[in-house]
């Protein structure tokens, strides 16, 4: 670890603490950020009526509907839940990865408080741009350079924490 | 970070570290949980011979289905493989953003043991529940229930970190 | 935390210090890896053009589209395509869970350098073997048994946190 206190074990040096305190928060924020799109997506299919399994339509649909009615309509898809269900996806394939590697970055390669926090700031404004432009929608190419600047931030630390690697 | 050791650097305060034990053990337990869904997927499609990749076909399917019968078989979906998927895509959208959330919310909001295990522990339990619910299936809104005290748990922690953080 | 320092808080000893910053190194590089999966999907849909919100099609898309041929393009799947969007999931579904268990099996069970980084080799190998395997494609059973290897080097380490774990 980078910042060996010396004494045979390691510990954070105080600008590694500075950084995760303003981290966390970070994380909070996006994971939230994150998780209300699945309270979207239920309140979406409960004002539609537009569920896929034969429970949530026997539970929170129209107890009145066939067997037949229930089948065509789990077959089909409503655009907008399936646009925040691709958002959401998109949410776990770029803050999860985002977290992860911030987490090496700050504890192995020493960034200066400035640094680390830059990238931080950049990525949640970035990903929280990138669900305004996905769910108004905006036109493109706003959500491709919102996807665009998170992953590049993430990508900058990942290839950072490489290139001091060792395998 | 909340725990200083005040010598400059920060390390973990002996509550942390008996929280942290128990997380650890809840992490394993939840991760492995959620990877037994890829093998229940698996062996229902090799029982099935239900696949959605041309090679699958071939290497665990019948050997004399002709090309239109993998193409017809490929379009069409087993309703209860898409239970499965669906259920372990909850999974993810829930348990890897507790995990982190939890991991935040035990190093920088200073909670007491009896707190932070509440929080892990009814989480655990609603997410085992809500696996149950998803497969048998138990009717709604018993899978309803379950997904909302897990992610109610989350967020939480994510408020308490995003009270005490700073920006 | 099996790593007690003795003076009432908890650091990490020599031996995790020496398996984290090799982790570091192998958590940069699959997640940089798994990354790289977006952007194939974004180029082989521009090259393709085949997107599946309708913004897409007016940015990026033939502006000449009718809303007709839009509604069908937005429709069918490209196969391919979906092919690399499942060879992205299975990833979050192994690599996410595989770096939280890592973390908790490296600071909770006290491995030695040699196991770890082995545990830790072995599982990157896997899910770069996977991955070419499902893009190629190779025959059946190769990527198979590259999730088999990835997964049981998951597992391996999540069982004996569970093993040494409290409740």
């Amino acid at each position: 670890m980078a910042a060996e206190t010396g004494k045979g074990g390691a510990g954070l040096s105080e600008i590694q603490s500075e950084i995760f305190q303003a981290f966390a928060t970070y994380v909070a924020l996006l994971m939230l950020k994150m998780m209300v799109l699945s309270y979207f997506v239920i309140s979406e299919r409960i004002l539609k009526g537009q569920f896929v399994v034969r429970e949530d339509y026997e539970g929170f649909g129209d107890p009145q509907m066939s067997k037949e009615e229930i089948r065509r309509k789990t077959a089909s898809r409503d655009l907008y839940i399936e646009r925040i269900r691709r958002c959401h996806r998109n949410d776990l394939e770029n803050i999860i990865p985002f977290v992860l590697v911030a987490v090496v970055y700050i504890l192995f390669t020493n960034p200066t408080t400035e640094s680390a926090i830059l990238h931080i700031r950049i990525f949640a404004a970035a990903r929280i741009f990138h669900t305004v432009a996905y769910l108004l929608p905006l036109p493109q190419p706003c959500r491709f350079l919102a996807f665009l600047v998170g992953s590049l931030a993430t990508i900058s630390m990942a290839i950072r924490v490489i290139y001091e690697g060792n395998f």
